[in-house]
């Protein structure tokens, strides 16, 4: 009943009270904050204490008084994985007997007892220290016995900062308190967090719409990809295809002789999900492929899509993860009226608990095998969230630097649970946010709110299944506003090819891709003119030389008085890497605003001057004084990023 | 690894992810809300359960889908003590398959299957079904058979509404999710959230002051104290008072022969805190005043204050409990270099665990067994919070009428740890906020932050300790405002004896009483000219009358053009008990202002007239329009109270 005496309270960070891991990325540092008080007026300390999952014992770090009871404490994160972390707070008394006798004797009154009372808690120190605390306190309660043993006073001994700073490292913690259980973060490589992501059909890069693609075609594109910029390179399925029911082109019921199928109905004759579609290559020719794009500075990201065509092997080995109809046929997917007679879907219950999880958990641990450690998942909405929060963790713990994209449109809270069971990114709604204030009130949820802890958003600016209709209706300045928006606004961004020549062509009135590439074969001419590669060359690249970007909640709104003209900054935490970007969200016409620079984050008053890049045209200027105005056509380029030139400033300097 | 396969989210109320109850007052509903989601697009249900601490099983009532995977639940609380409630949640099979087939149905598709499979879900219902529904579901499966017997397809009493209820109540819950450990509610009676506190020394109500008073002369005041209103009497220690160091008037260090004391300095030969000062009178004379208090409409509140003076039984008898120098002396109370000689102090650990934790469990109990619940406790946050957590659970198990107000004027995190470790009620700072911005900042973190579900805020405007500044120079009309803000912008609210009469001679530059009864027996003439006591009848009247001063969150503020008026309502949840207070902060001047009638909230458009009545004046007029002007002269009254005569509205209009 006496345990806990005090208080630690209003930590930061946790999600949902610790039920899951916070995110962080390795080579970072980790603050925790919390409120730590007691009764009376005793001194308090508080520390924090971790460890990774790897360790048995607990680090510790002391943490600070800041305001308020409210107090913080680091530590840097340096390996990848599961790190727990708690804090510690009790009762400092030799501290609290120090403060006080101190007063006394600067009133002037009598501290003989006072002093007897110090040397009892040094004495009670000394009986439970070890190693090098106990030596230095034998050695202080002898000096302290050859004062006295001299008939004079310990005061400087037992008042001295000396005695203090080894009474805090040796000192009994008295109501010592831990705030239990531990949270736990879950610390990624920096790709978790920073990457830039290129989707390409690999069966579609023969260069002929009537020749099937390979890897070896795939490992001819690698440079192109490179050059713009990307470090992702990322496949919808390669995996046998069904026959059973298989979709022709532009999505019909009947597939034609010769016509490819949906990569997604998953699961042939030739195999399932641990094989490979032959038309593509073997396992050697992907390893080829794996090794040649980390060459290229890009690593493969596979689809893992939990799915299988009538044709899939697991439906004879596995009937007891199918729902079977009475008639003895097997359930295909379906959404009343409408059927999906190409996909059956396993059920993750009943007689599918554990083996299918086993199954799926060494699917990916298989893949992993293969040189694959990012996975863009399809739909995890529709799977359990238990199933995946296991699945997750089990992959996690043998490889950390395995990398989950969550591919759920759907509501907003199961998007954000999918993040806090575990998936490392996640698609967003960012494809269909145009406006300036949807874009404030969208950032600004992710960036500031409790999701900020476990969600990474990857900004798609388009892929396979949307082709959204403002790239439909705005043509090349649209593309280029939506690669500045995607690539500057998230540490993860994405696209998928075409984009780079502002292909939009639509089923009418829909947002998918006429002759969309997942049920044909189709040849890219990526030279097409009105092409913006040289923009997403210069983004990406601007992106990996300014580390401001690499921060994806390090975003602040500016004023810019035009409802068309979005402007915001990205900076890094101590602020030495400021940028601003600016974006007519208007491709249709020019547009001008009056804006401020943003002066005061740097302690500088409205009338300073302060300098600027910009990095687009790799220009130096100066910016005198507080407001400004700016023009930014969509004819020339509807964008602007700038780089300000921080003047040096004291590490007090509040940001 | 399986469970919990539905998310529940967001439990509101849960104070500190539940680690503490909420609290409630017993005769209203409780609402419980949760965001429920689960993968897939089945049909889901939600209930809440809940149960009362004397009860073993746990009763349930379906939650409401309300938006946005939100959920609503709702049950009465009918009795005092704790309620443990939660959620459950599930996927609806029945309900799922029903709505698919209806679909197929209206597309004209063949059922056939579905219906077997339908049977096949009532079937597995009824292998688990017990009594009641047992019997229905064997009724409905006999008439299905029946149907099919006639080769007819069961379509009506399958897809039935019949059914479905049938199968609501009785069907299998798939995938059972329960919000675990369930959460608390600690549901009190109402004075814990409705009260008016009038405080005195008994020793001053012999109207002598040369005369020790007694309980029979508290008697004789309390037609008095009824006829202001209140329904709380609260007298500071009644215990004997100690001769050592005892303090002598205005707080000098020296009494001298005849000075009462303070009656904080508790405890002398004559007994401790389980004895009555003997001047005031016997537990038999005690017990007449409790049984005379009650016949007037009025609780007898006690003092807890847990120190001791130097004469105090205890310590003789618990010497553990205590500290003792290494001079054999016992440590007063000090806060270096001041010395307070006059008190002693327990300490709450090392070998006063646990016989000082029961010694003052039990003295709450003993003074429950004199019919006292109500306790002010002094200075708690000087006391172990684990203490309080204990010790308060421990009577209110027993006596869950027990109210504990925590007189804790301290920071603001142990003010509201103190009210989540169970303290009924809390002092605040309300005693020191005075002007407009201050009270709607203030009353907006009471009333609208996490707190509020814990913390009871009891606006006293004066105490024996605090003789605020406000008071002593704002005069008559700074009282009425006072007492308006107290009465009527908190539940519970409390005034010293003295205020009615406007008393505030104050020891120069503090706020301290001058000549204060701490110290010394007074006599008081409540009679004197100036006097507030219509102000405070009429306000407790009109607090009584209107269920909407019940309501502590209920309450916005509203514009009113001029930065001295003050004006908010106050109103029950639907709305029928609307009041609008209008407060002149300024007591030397008369001010005036256009103010807005807030007709939106009704669903008014701005050109509307509402009926609205002058509690005060008793008198009825008419608003017509949004837009009205008032003045407040506080030579006259500088505050006003209007009822508005709400117009009838569907129960569906927004709030």
């Amino acid at each position: 009943m006496a345990q806990s005496r005090l208080a630690i309270e209003a930590v930061y960070p946790a999600v949902d009270g610790g039920r899951f891991a916070v995110k962080r990325s390795v080579g970072h540092p980790f603050e925790v904050w919390a409120d730590v008080f007691c009764d009376g007026h005793d001194v308090i300390r508080a520390a924090l204490a971790w460890r990774h999952e790897t360790e048995r014992g607990w680090h510790e770090t002391p943490m600070r008084f800041h305001d308020n009871d409210r107090w913080v404490g680091r530590f840097e994160l340096t390996e990848t994985g599961r790190v727990e972390y708690t804090i510690l707070a009790w009762r400092d008394l030799f501290a609290s007997w120090r403060a006080d006798t101190l007063k006394k004797l600067d009133a002037g009154q009598n501290i003989e007892v006072d002093l007897q009372i110090g040397r009892q808690i040094v004495a009670d120190a000394l009986a439970q220290a070890k190693g090098s605390n106990q030596r230095r306190l034998t050695d202080l309660v002898a000096e302290i016995n050859a004062v006295i043993a001299a008939e004079r006073a310990p005061v400087d001994l037992l008042l001295g900062d000396e005695a203090l700073a080894l009474m805090q490292a040796a000192g009994v913690r008295s109501n010592l308190t831990r705030h239990a259980p531990p949270l736990a973060a879950q610390v990624e490589r920096e790709a978790a967090a920073f990457s830039a992501w290129y989707e390409l059909m690999p069966r579609s890069q023969s260069g002929d719409p009537e020749v099937h693609g390979t890897f070896d075609d795939v490992i001819a594109r690698l440079p192109y990809v490179r050059d713009l910029g990307f470090d992702v390179l990322y496949f919808p399925p390669i995996h046998p295809i069904g026959q059973t029911h298989r979709k022709g082109r532009n999505n019909s019921l009947e597939a034609l002789p010769g016509d490819p199928g949906s990569p997604y109905a998953i699961g042939s004759e030739e195999g399932g999900h641990d094989a490979i579609h032959p038309e593509l290559g073997s396992f050697e020719d992907f390893h080829r492929l794996v090794r040649a794009a980390r060459d290229h500075g890009l690593e493969v990201a596979l689809d893992f899509a939990i799915q299988c065509s009538p044709d899939h092997p697991w439906i004879k080995q596995h009937p007891e993860w199918f729902d079977w109809r009475p008639d003895g046929t097997i359930q295909y997917a379906e959404n009343p009226p409408k059927k999906y007679e190409d996909i059956v879907n396993v059920h993750f219950y009943r007689d599918a608990v554990p083996t299918l999880w086993y199954e799926l958990r060494d699917l990916v641990l298989f893949w992993i095998g293969h040189g694959v450690t990012i996975f863009r998942v399809d739909n995890p909405h529709t799977k359990p969230l238990p199933f995946w929060e296991w699945m997750i963790r089990e992959v996690q713990v043998r490889h950390p630097e395995a990398v989950f994209l969550s591919e759920a449109f759907t509501k907003p809270k199961m998007m954000k649970r999918l993040a806090k069971v575990g998936f490392t990114q996640s698609y967003s709604y960012f494809t269909w946010r145009t406006t300036k204030q949807e874009f404030v009130d969208y950032l600004t949820e992710l960036t500031q709110e409790e999701c900020r802890e476990v969600m990474r958003p990857n900004f798609f600016v388009n892929t396979p299944d949307i082709n959204p209709r403002h790239l439909q209706t705005g043509g090349r300045p649209m593309f280029q506003a939506r690669l500045v928006l995607a690539a500057t606004l998230a540490g993860n961004w994405g696209m998928y090819n075409g984009f780079e020549i502002c292909e939009a062509q639509a089923v009418p009135g829909k947002e998918e891709y006429l002759h969309s590439e997942k049920y044909e074969i189709r040849a890219w001419d990526f030279d097409a003119p009105g092409n913006i590669r040289w923009d997403i060359r210069q983004v990406n690249r601007i992106r990996r030389e300014n580390p401001a970007f690499r921060h994806f909640t390090n975003l602040r709104f500016y004023n810019a008085w035009n409802d068309n003209i979005l402007y915001y900054a990205k900076f890094t935490d101590d602020l030495s890497n400021f940028l601003l970007v600016f974006v007519n969200l208007d491709p249709h016409q020019a547009h001008e605003c009056h804006f401020e620079v943003p002066l005061w984050e740097f302690g500088l008053p409205d009338q300073a001057s302060i300098g600027a890049t910009d990095l687009l045209e790799d220009q130096d200027f100066g910016l005198d004084g507080k407001v400004h105005h700016l023009r930014l056509d969509p004819q020339h380029r509807p964008y602007a990023i700038w780089r300000l030139h921080v003047p040096a400033m004291s590490p007090d300097t509040p940001a």
